[in-house]
């Protein structure tokens, strides 16, 4: 069994972090810290929980979550790096699913995040969680970066096109849009349903944190750097996200769809759907799958990818306790192969 | 291995057992019809199915349903008494999802459903799935009549103060509210988008066919005839039944929030929330739990009881696989144990 | 043309309030005051006023409120008691959207409120805002208490039964439903999207502020203290009021559907729907009315009433414009006659 | 005062045009047509229309039509072309806001539309009936096509960048994102709440109607034939729709946001917002406005334009009474100088 501890766990993917590892057959969670919630027991915050966790939140306490195997960090930005080097030191593997070791040039971070980074070396070891580019990395990595949610979207619909060298990598267009619980259970106007329900708008159109994240990412596949557009949106409901992705096709393409297929054929979380279809992000709600369909329209020089995600499963948690299980030698889905909830 | 086939599995209770049935360790998908998909790949109409559930749907063919240990009806009112005769007598043991075989007194049923019943014997033998009152006779049932979403909420809610004769059985007031999935997949004005979203309305104030169900099951508890005013109303979501009852109290009622706890302790899939407390439908979403509260506001006569459940789960597919667990011998949480889908 | 101030302008309300006086011919909008949104202009904290408002927030200044003819206080309980009785003094109208002389009795405001009031002898004088009781008094009174959202849809909906003597007043049950606009604009966990969307549960059950409010009112009706259960839920979307409301009739009722509409045949914000109808929050979305339907289930002994209201607007600012015609002498839908926005 | 009918009017569309209609200070309505519907009273049908609307539905009857002043035609595509031509015969002025007349290219409308159209010479004389494009010879014209609901977001957004020939006009590419209620009030399971709520997705990525429609309408304002990759999505929720425009810069582009301003300062249902916003479509929510905004991320060649309509109202019946307004030599904003409803 894998002694697991979560830092930080009041959050949304706090809570989807305990409603799959509480199912998963080798891990026994042993801690799940907050500081403001300090005595309350997890169930009684969130009561789908009941039954299924019993412990209480703790303050972060060094010496327990030492005796860990995995913690996992569902920490804002910047706690994690603060944190991460003595649990190092100690041994315990660790997978950050906040942005602290993202990005690996550390002036584009810093400039982003507003903040200097606690310990630059560590930025260099991290090894970025996406599974399908890393994998062999994340097998032998003590520090796993997990993925920001449009970034896994967004990553995973490009991929076969970008290390192919089909498309122009100067001029990507990513038009995406979430879920509002990718902005966090924090207490917020914007968030409010009264503020978002009925509702739909772009935000940070003019530069969002995720820009460089993607934009870095992209660049390693296509082997140069890439110019990217990324305009995410607002939707009216819980979980999700969809990217649509424009890329201007260089010369013959060849089949589109035989490369998404061939290229995700080993994948146990990447489904390419049949060539004309729409995914839907029902189809992933609550699972750790990522559903992608390719377009030609018309046949032209421009190529549309369609990439859906649950941004708190694919986009987080999911994707972080398939990092664990990489890690620490465990079958990649176990625990994970989850059927969505439809409807 | 349970072999097991659905009858009728295109719409939501059908691809909910799929959810269910796909992931259970001890069942064995054998068949699902439908004749109007004949032949459709049933993770072509339910994407969150790809890769867990290879079926197509095929007409109804009674020789190769007679093969199966189980078979579930998930049709229309009025389908499976037609074909449940000739199941049983190949062996086979039968869950119907709809509502031939809930109400032994025939005569209501017939006015309810403004039909003629086909095998008024059957209803006589087939045990109403409730397990939480009646688990011993559906241990030994070869036909169960799974109960209605409403019926469950509401008697599991008045279930412990009809027992106890606590509440006057004459004046019992259910208001009920459910998510839009209850009403089915079937194109239907009323159930669109844009007719539900963002609205909130009462509907069948004046009678509606779960009330002789229900107040032929509170009836059982009570020992007497009950007077039940039912009022359910829609609410713009998908899934989810919140059921709020009333009760006027009889003499010194004692600590309802014990009578409550002693009743279920030993309940897998029902939950008595402290004392205080609001269950949220959301803390039962994709599950099979039942979750209460006793409310006795300003220590008054009046007892509340708040009741919420999954309308397809424990409303419906959930309580179904409950039921085959029970008549087959399995343990009977098996392939049930699952966490809510929060948020 | 009537000069008029907002004071606390922010909140759901407050922006509803200025749609509405943005367009009424006999208004002229002076001053809106917000301390913490000094200096902002009102349209760019709600765009849809764009073109409409010019006005910026200012920072309240008693002398420039006493120059307006009416004044309404958009803002927490206990605030509008400190501030009315100079502008009283001054000549000015006020017209309170918030609980402080809602209640005449003074021990039961404290105690539901949790403060002491600033100046009882103003709750003394204070006319309760519910036009279709107290029209008369509001048309010559200087102090206006708008009626909460609940105790509107509410006491509407039980009005022709408790005046006519048809139900036992001593045991009501009213189950209500809300949007979350309701709880307000404040930053709060509890009304982001992702906590209410998809979810339904009740609130309060052992105790709700417009408890008191509405008991109160619906004594005077009855001519007697009347025993409540209240009951509200909170519904995902963002407006609407929905209230189910039970009663057990005395003797023969006769006719409640022409009872009812002859009491409101001469009210312009009360629709009495046909016999069976079951009211919809979307048909009052952004209008004025409060429409209601009566049911007798099965002819029994308990009758049912469904009332419905925009809490925007019959349960906030629409009614206290409304009240602001008739204190003014204008016609009573003057800059009120608008159509429900469908679907 | 202006006689007016409607044919066809049970639908979306439908109801937005008579709750404009019923309080346009300059319109009588005559007759409003359904066949399925023949003899129900609207307002039964739509009941936010109770106390406001009291005609009934009646079968098309052409002399009964020859007698308005204008006829709105809120039919399936198809209908309009057999009846229009016996109209303008009789001196009645048409508005269709179907797609019969709104693509001069008839052999492109035939291949999308799949049918032969009824009056071709119409076509030609059919004035397109985006004001802030073609309004001198709306004010002249017989038949007014009124624009789909995408084409004018998206005509509006591009219109500025084209007309001063800012962008490469062969590669745009337009995301937009639409309520449901732009499908219509057709039964139809794709459109079921349980089927879009809390959910998303692109749909009609190979081809939608509405391509060739904003296809020939761009290249007008271009002065060429355009390329263009449009690409519909489906929002949870009912009305609104948000066109995201990204088109590549030629050369020096200048002042986006003044061009932008300066372009649309004379017109009344346009709203250029600041630098730096985001419009929202519940901003527009019941009223008549387009809002616009427009960026240039990171100061690059990509502008990325994002414009709000309601799909109803600018994006349909408000549309067309501002159509109408012109046709009759009204003030272009009577009877839609609306504010939305916010929240």
């Amino acid at each position: 069994m894998i002694k697991v501890g979560i830092v930080g766990g009041t959050g949304y993917t706090g809570v989807e972090l305990l409603r799959l590892l509480a199912t998963h057959p080798q891990v026994e969670l042993e801690v799940i810290t907050s500081r403001s919630e300090e005595g309350v027991a997890v169930a009684d915050m969130f009561p789908n929980l009941r039954g299924h966790v019993d412990l209480c939140f703790t303050v972060p306490d060094p010496q327990r979550l030492a005796q860990c195997d995995v913690v996992f960090f569902a920490t804002p930005n910047g706690i994690a790096m603060t944190q991460v080097p003595e649990l190092l030191e100690a041994g315990v593997k660790i997978i950050d699913l906040a942005a602290d070791f993202r990005i690996k040039d550390l002036s584009v971070w810093e400039q982003w995040y507003g903040m200097s980074h606690a310990c630059p070396a560590l930025v260099a070891e991290a090894v970025y969680g996406l599974p399908e580019i890393n994998r062999e990395a994340i097998r032998s990595a003590r520090l796993v970066a997990n993925p920001g949610c449009y970034p896994t979207a967004v990553t995973l619909g490009y991929l076969p096109l970008l290390e192919a060298g089909l498309i122009d990598p100067a001029h990507l267009i990513a038009d995406a849009k979430s879920g509002a619980s990718g902005a966090g259970r924090g207490a917020n106007v914007a968030t409010l349903l009264s503020e978002v329900d009925s509702s739909f708008k772009a935000y940070g159109a003019s530069g969002h944190r995720h820009l460089p994240e993607i934009s870095e990412k992209l660049g390693l596949l296509a082997s140069t750097d890439v110019g990217l557009t990324f305009v995410p949106h607002l939707v009216p409901m819980i979980r999700g996200i969809h990217a649509t992705l424009y890329g201007r096709l260089r010369g013959d393409a060849g089949d589109l769809q035989a490369l998404f297929e061939s290229r995700y054929a080993d994948e146990g979380f990447v489904d390419v759907l049949p060539a004309g279809s729409h995914p839907e992000t029902r189809t992933v709600r609550g699972g750790n799958m990522c559903r992608i369909a390719v377009h030609r329209p018309q046949g032209g020089d421009t190529v549309v990818v369609l990439s859906v995600i649950d941004n708190l499963v694919k986009g987080a948690a999911g994707q972080a306790v398939q990092n664990m299980n990489i890690m620490c030698g465990l079958p990649e889905k176990q625990g994970l192969d989850l059927i969505a909830v439809l409807p």
